[in-house]
C-alpha cells in the first residue's frame, strides 16, 4: 500500500524536475530585453505546488507513457497557470500586492512590464508545447490536438471567461450557478487541459480521455471550493495571502452561498465523484491521480 | 501590366475577405460571458488595412497555393496583432483614448476587460491556426511549424519583447540601434511571421522561405519608419490619432535621429532591398508581393 508520505515525496519529487525544466525554459541565445526575461522567472520561479503540470506526468504514467516527452507540455501548463495570475494580481484586476508571501510581478517590475510578462508566458506556452515533438518526436497529431485544447480551455470560453465572469461578478450579480461558472472555468479547465494533455501524450482511448475530463472538472471544483474554506478558516502564514481577503475585496465565494459543512462535504464528493471515473476507465495505473485527488482535498494551504 | 488601381481594389477585396472571416471567428455556440465576447469583437473588428494577414494570403498565392485554406491563420495574424493594440494602448502602456477614430478597448470596456479581451484574442490566435487542419486537411507538421513560428516571433523574443523595449526606452536609453531592434521585434516579427506562415501553406522551398523572411523584416522596418514619418508630417484625420503624438509621449522616433529627408531615402531603399529578395528567389507569381511593399511605401496614413 501506498502510503501518505509517499504522494508527499512523489509531488515533491515531480515539482523538483519541473522547477527544474522552467529554468531552462527560456532560450538563453533568445534576444529578449532583460527586465522582461526577469519580470517573467520572476513569477514562473515563484514557487507553488506546480500541481497542474504534475497532473500532466501523471495522467501519463497512468496510462504507462514517458512522462519525459511530456515535460515541455507540463511547463507550458505553469507558463499559462503564472501568466493568468500575473494577470489577475493586476490593480485593474483583483489589485494584489502579495501572492506566495511574496511581492506580486506588478509589485516588483511596474504594471506595464507585468502585463508584458503575462503576454510573454501565454505565448510561449504553445512554443514550449511544440518541443515535445522538437526534442522528443512526439507526433505532430498530437501536438496539434494539444494545441488546440489549450487554445480553448484556456481562453475566453475556458479561463479567461472564468475570469471575466469573475470581474463581472465583483459588480454584484453573483448567484451560485454564476460562481459554479467561474469555478468550472477559472480553475477545473486549466486542470481538464493538463489531464487531457497527459492522456493524449500516453495513448488515452477515448473513454479513458472522458474519464479524466470528468476527474478534471470534479477535482478542479472540489479544489476551488477547498480554496474558498481555506480563505475563510485557514492559516494567513500558510496559504501566503491575509485570511479573508476575498470577503474583504466583496468576492463571492462557496461557503457564502450554502455555508461551511456543506462546502466541505461537497469537497468530499466531488472528490469521490472525480476517482470513480478514473476507477471505471482501467488506468494501468490510477494510483497517483487518485492520491493527488486526495492530497487536493485534505491540504492546508 | 497591373495598375495601382487593381492593387488598391486586390487589397480592399481581401480585407473584406478577411473581415468577414473574422466575424464568424468566436464559435457561436462557446459560453463566452457576453462583455467579453463584445470587448473582444469590438477590438478585431475596429478596421484597420488587415494589411498582417494579407501577406498571408499574398505569399501563398505568390506559391500558386490555396489561399482559401490560409484564412484561418490569416485570422490568427489580426488577432494577434490586435490583441497587442489593445495591450498597448493600456494607461500603463502608452494610455491612448483613441486608435483609428474610435475609442480604444478600455475606454469602453475599462481596464481589467480590455487586459482580457487581449488575453483572448492572443489565446483564440492558436486555436484558428489549427482550424485550418481541422476544416482544410492542412498537414499536422506545417500547423506545428506555423504554431512554432508564431509562438517565438510573437513572444518575448519578438513583438512582446519589441514592446518590452519601446516601455523601457521611454525612460530615455533609446539610441538609433535601439530603435532599429524596438521596430524590428514590434513591427517586422509579426509580418516576417505572416510572409512565412504564407510561405509554409504554399510549399515554399527554404530559399523562398529565406526570402520571404527577408522581404519581411525589410518592409516591416520601412512600415514604421514610414509610419514615423506620418506622423511628423502626417494628416490627422487620415490617421485617427492626434499627429505628433509620440512626439508628445516622448516617444524616440526614426526622424528624430536621421531627419525627414534621410528617413525618407531609408524607407525607399528598405523596400528595394525587401523587392529584391522576393525577385531572386523565383516565385511563380510574386507580383502581388512587390505591389503590396510598394503600396506600403507610399500610403499616407
Amino acid at each position: 500500500m501506498i502510503t501518505d508520505s509517499s504522494i508527499k515525496q512523489y509531488l515533491e519529487q515531480k515539482a523538483a524536475l519541473i522547477e527544474s525544466e522552467l529554468l531552462e525554459s527560456l532560450p538563453p541565445v533568445w534576444n529578449i530585453p532583460d527586465s522582461l526575461r526577469e519580470s517573467m522567472m520572476y513569477s514562473l520561479m515563484a514557487g507553488g505546488k506546480r500541481l497542474r503540470p504534475i497532473m500532466v506526468l501523471a495522467a501519463v504514467e497512468a496510462l504507462n507513457g514517458s512522462s519525459e516527452e511530456a515535460l515541455p507540455v507540463a511547463c507550458a501548463v505553469e507558463m499559462i497557470h503564472t501568466y493568468s495570475l500575473i494577470h489577475d494580481d493586476l490593480p485593474a484586476m483583483d489589485n494584489d500586492d502579495y501572492r506566495r508571501g511574496k511581492l506580486t510581478n506588478h509589485k516588483v517590475y511596474g504594471e506595464a512590464m507585468a502585463i508584458l510578462a503575462g503576454d510573454g508566458l501565454l505565448t510561449h506556452a504553445f512554443y514550449s508545447i511544440v518541443q515535445s515533438y522538437r526534442a522528443y518526436g512526439v507526433p505532430a497529431e498530437q501536438i496539434v490536438e494539444i494545441v488546440e485544447d489549450l487554445s480553448k480551455l484556456s481562453g475566453a470560453a475556458g479561463m479567461v471567461g472564468g475570469q471575466a465572469a469573475d470581474m463581472l461578478g465583483e459588480q454584484g450579480i453573483t448567484g451560485l450557478e454564476q460562481l459554479e461558472y467561474i469555478h468550472l472555468h477559472k480553475t477545473s479547465d486549466l486542470i481538464v487541459f493538463s489531464l487531457k494533455a497527459g492522456g493524449h501524450l500516453g495513448g488515452a482511448t477515448p473513454k479513458q480521455l472522458q474519464a479524466l475530463e470528468k476527474f478534471g472538472e470534479k477535482i478542479g471544483l472540489a479544489f476551488q471550493i477547498q480554496d474558498d474554506i481555506l480563505d475563510v478558516i485557514g492559516d494567513e502564514e500558510k496559504l501566503g495571502k491575509p485570511v479573508n481577503s476575498d470577503e474583504k475585496q466583496h468576492k463571492v465565494t462557496y461557503p457564502y452561498f450554502v455555508g461551511i459543512e456543506a462546502s466541505k462535504e461537497k469537497v468530499v464528493q466531488l472528490t469521490d465523484q472525480g476517482k470513480q471515473a478514473i476507477i471505471d476507465a482501467g488506468f494501468p495505473y490510477p494510483d497517483r491521480l487518485l492520491q493527488i485527488a486526495d492530497y487536493m482535498m485534505s491540504r492546508d494551504h
